[in-house]
């Protein structure tokens, strides 16, 4: 992918301008090593059974979820979270609305990265997945209930919310970084000013408790670029770590200014200490305009609340809270072993891949083996903390997961393969070709305490010529590896939604308890719901109009009604009153700016349609429900503005047809 | 799916009324008749080899085209059609907002249901792909050089267009018809008065050249529910065939009172005797406001235009045009042979499946063998043109393609399979469960004169336990049938995007040979390109600030920009100068109202931002695009309204730094 264009390589290592200037591999068909067949029969899903693991792909640019079986690599589900989604009317119904809410305005879309599940001693629980938006810096709390977006919490003092949402063995916190510094607070400074006003931040968002996500503290650092996170479980259990590189504080072409450095820093914070210094006193309250908004599921509705101050820590004033730990060259992923003693880097424009020791790094604190400090940070001797670099592993390392039985699998964007070490030992055991471009990868679990394994995913960032062709734009490519050998043996190539910047595997046992199938009617709470057909009506309130409606199979109630003007707007209130799984009903109504809708079994959603000229307007049912759905249908008739048609409406019986 | 509830089931069979209250059958574990390895085989592409066949399947109420390949059912692309996507910026950029523009007004999105392939001598010639919007009457040009969609027309006098978008096997015409009837034109009168006021229009629209699709006429009907259709070809060529439901003219409760006649009709339309009839004046010119969109692929750019009339014809006044053709029961499909003999009726609420004979109908026409006249409207005997009825084939037959080899295979809403049979012969040879509520199916090129055969795609309305649970909403489920033996046999169940109504299917040598894999720069003709990294600038007009911005790996030029004041409108002009297939860029500004867009090679998009406050924001690459992916970003400075800062923009290097 790096292909034939020139390319500007400032600062790099001859051996990686090589590989930059060497473009792509060229396509190969595979071999497999033991025949198509029992390679076929590894991935394939008869009809009737399930898979074994639900893998969670972020969308990248397209702001949402995917939800995929493994090994079968199908899509079963696409979650809702930073965009609007046309197909369900999330993010365009008054009751979602709010749930994009920022204090930048309403934001229809927005560029999802990392999903993290939650966890529970250090291993994926399935209560809830995290994910975080890079462009308006925002984090997410999907509820696995029900695989429905729940609650968004907005970071305030940070721009490109990008080592996010990684979080504590125990979900305490979540974590957030500034990828991109800024004056912090905002304010109209020169961009040349960078170095003297440009500031990032790290913040831990509070995440145990739904509902009532908030920042429990940021921490002011240098104008640098904060990358990737993971926290330390284990020994280093109260401590996560932070990449970044942009140590050069570069403001313009950054591929050549912020790639000079031949070590930048992994920050290594100790949240124990800094909750310490909060509870000392020892941060600065900052005003701070930040949105929390969540989704009652009760209800079925979003509410937003506006938050207005943060807690910030200057190192400086709490000693202790952070350390640098300098690590070759641009990292973008941090690791942590499942045992939390080792730290990998994926120094992205490096030759080796580093690994440095928790204990290690605590006795180096303990003797000060500093080399500077940085506003207060103390910088850590490379030598004092490394356990070893890996030698010659690839070029281009990023990200690292385990497999529980003492390896390590790195993805190496540059020379597109994944590398398989042993991380005490340091010696690389194996390695396999990615096509093209992998970015990250994930083994299920394979960033906790209790790795699952068995399989490997790699999420490549070039597709070209992997499937079949449509057009200039192409899906991205993710392969699956089974790594139960001693050999990682490639099984399937499957294309993805968006751009799947990480992702995160489960078994499906832990997830399947918990699911829900529908909405109990009895429970909602939504000020329009009616519950039974004969509370379904239509009342006026001056030009507004609000239509309380059922749906069952295979009918509305009302579905004639009259008496509607032009000027007015029309609230379609509608209730699924089925409580049967996979019984959706959908609403359109020809020319409403909401255009359609689409209602769970239980649930209560509102269309909002302003009709523009007389005439007599059919709605229907937008989702196929039985043998009748095709009848499934209605009238509005709508007269002009003051004509004195009054309001009526019926569902008609051969009776009341009359 | 069918589940417990209690149905209103007036007019329905005794033997229907029984399936319908039987439910759903439960789940099964499926046995392979050959083993799992055979079949695991059969549908798996190894890693670097391609599918065999393209499928389109429409997204239903996403609004969307799916792109799957066969065997495997991987999905590769979703074509952006009808509803607005947050990933790529269709519908929200200047470039495309014109797109989805209504005499309506603005129509974020819609409900597609047929994707339809361009024919050349009655074969799919993999030009274009044509699919309908349901509940804003329109229909969609996608050129498959692209998969892009490059054309949108309206559809006047109409409401609910469902029975189209079906082609004449020259690419001609594609069809479009009311599914529900309304006054036309529109008028405020009582819905009561339906019998009365209520009409449906049977609409040809031009489809064989790019940007010039026009209504060409339209056929005023009686006030049923115009469902779906299929033209004829070989003798049959020259004449469409139109399904009806809701003769009754019911406008309330329709699942019980469009369900009492026993038999509904087929409109035959010969639409050479309309032409002849339009040539010969025989038609009326009806004032219609409808919009034309297209895509202008150069400029990079849509536009769209305003018609005003459509000529009507009244069939009255045209002798010949149509006929109605008896056919049991609410008929849904209305499918044609591939020798355009047969014309097979999928009565949903039927216990046969009615096969007309095409022979038979011309010399019932000669004879005059009808029943009666509706509206001038010749109804023809059913015994004189039925070829025969297939006995006890199912429960619900809805929709049918052939194998070319004889064979019929007709999907069964209510008894959830699909049933083969010689259509010839009228005896049914095999049939398959499907799992659960099968609507429409597929055959590659089975609704053409010339099926390619060897898989059948079931498109199922119900999914309940066929995957992974994912909360109260699921996907939507697609399972693939080996067809090459006497028998069919299940291979694959795969999860789909939205509802696919229906599908299309094409060996891939047919579209692969003209898929386009840039954008040539050269040709790039939108007025706010730039070709070349000098002539990126950014210009001043009053408040409107127009940035025309260079992307290639890995910077942006300009990266930096001062200047710009709070109250102004900047337009990002995003070019990107990339000429290598798969390396789109991505742009992201914080607070931008349209969040952020991808821009494939060569092409040129417009992101507009209309910052709030003071501050200095960056800018970045959303989409990763090589090694120094991460640092593809720079920063843009908004001063306060009335600022005196100058403007002032550059790309960095070592000396610009200073």
């Amino acid at each position: 992918m790096l292909g034939k264009k020139k390319l500007l390589v400032g600062g790099l290592s001859a051996l990686v301008v090589g590989a930059l200037l060497a473009g792509c591999p060229p396509k190969k068909e595979l071999k497999t090593e033991v025949g198509t067949a029992e390679v076929a029969q590894k991935v394939y899903v008869p009809p009737g059974k399930y898979d074994e693991f639900y893998a969670f792909l972020s969308g990248g640019f397209s702001g949402q979820v995917s939800v995929y079986g493994l090994p079968s690599g199908r899509l079963i589900k696409i979650i809702k979270v930073f965009s609007q989604d046309p197909e369900t009317g999330y993010g365009y119904t008054p009751e979602t609305k709010p749930m994009l809410m920022t204090s930048h305005g309403f934001v229809p879309w927005d560029d999802s990265h990392h999903p993290e599940l939650s966890q529970t001693d250090g291993v994926p629980d399935g209560r809830w997945l995290f994910i975080n938006a890079n462009n308006v810096p925002r984090i997410a709390r999907i509820d696995l209930s029900t695989f429905e977006t729940t609650e968004i919490i907005e970071i305030p003092n940070s721009a490109g919310n990008h080592a996010s949402p990684f979080i504590t063995p125990d979900s305490k916190y979540v974590t957030a970084a500034t990828r991109f510094s800024v004056p912090i607070p905002q304010k109209d400074v020169p961009i040349s000013s960078y170095a003297e006003n440009f500031k990032g931040t790290l913040s831990f968002i509070k995440a145990n408790e739904p509902g009532k996500m908030d920042v429990a503290f940021q921490i002011l650092v240098p104008g640098y670029d904060y990358d990737l996170a993971h926290c330390g479980k284990g020994p280093s259990y109260g401590w996560c770590f932070f990449t970044s590189y942009n140590t050069e504080q570069a403001y313009t072409l950054l591929e050549i200014n912020a790639s000079k450095n031949d070590k930048d820093y992994i920050a290594a914070v100790n949240w124990k200490r800094a909750e310490e210094c909060i509870a000392q006193g020892k941060y600065q309250e900052i005003p701070a305009t930040y949105y929390h908004n969540y989704y009652d599921e009760k209800k079925h509705m979003a509410f937003s609340e506006v938050k207005k101050s943060v807690k910030v820590i200057i190192p400086k004033d709490c000693p202790g809270v952070m350390y640098y730990l300098p690590t070759p060259k641009s990292p973008h992923g941090v690791d942590v072993s499942p045992d939390g003693e080792y730290i990998i880097g994926g120094g992205k424009l490096a030759t080796v891949i580093p690994i440095h020791s928790f204990s290690k790094m605590l006795k180096a604190i303990e003797q000060k083996a500093f080399e500077k400090e940085v506003d207060g940070i103390p910088v850590l001797k490379y030598d004092a903390v490394l356990h070893c670099e890996v030698p010659k592993p690839c070029l281009g390392p990023l990200h690292t997961e385990f497999d529980g039985k003492g390896f390590a699998y790195t993805s190496c964007f540059v020379s597109s393969e994944v590398v398989k070490y042993d991380y005490k030992q340091c010696k690389v055991v194996d390695r396999a070709p990615t096509y093209y471009s992998i970015g990250h990868l994930m083994i299920p679990g394979g960033d906790s305490a209790k790795p699952w394994g068995k399989y490997l995913l790699a999420m490549n960032k070039i597709t070209k010529d992997r499937y079949l062709p449509t057009g200039p734009e192409l899906f991205q490519s993710a392969q699956l590896y089974d790594i139960t050998g001693e050999k990682m043996q490639l099984l399937l190539d499957f294309a993805t939604i968006g751009e799947p910047h990480y992702a995160q595997g489960i078994p499906v046992d832990i997830i399947m308890k918990n699911v829900k199938k529908i909405y109990p009617l009895a429970e909602n709470e939504h000020p329009y719901a009616v519950k039974a057909e004969k509370d379904a009506r239509v009342e006026r309130k001056g030009n507004e109009v609000h239509v309380y409606m059922t749906m069952i199979r295979s009918h509305f109630v009302p579905d004639n009604i009259e008496g509607i003007k032009v000027g007015d707007t029309v609230y379609f209130h509608l209730t699924n009153l089925e409580q049967d799984w996979d019984i959706p009903h959908g609403f359109a109504v020809k020319g409403s700016e909401d255009a359609e809708i689409l209602v769970m079994p239980g649930e209560t959603k509102t269309l909002v349609w302003k009709p523009k000229a007389p005439g007599v307007y059919p709605f229907y049912c937008t989702d196929f429900c039985s043998a009748l759905h095709q009848e499934m249908q209605g009238y509005v008739r709508v007269s002009p503005a003051g004509s004195n048609v009054p309001l009526k409406y019926y569902t008609g019986t051969p009776t009341a047809q009359k």
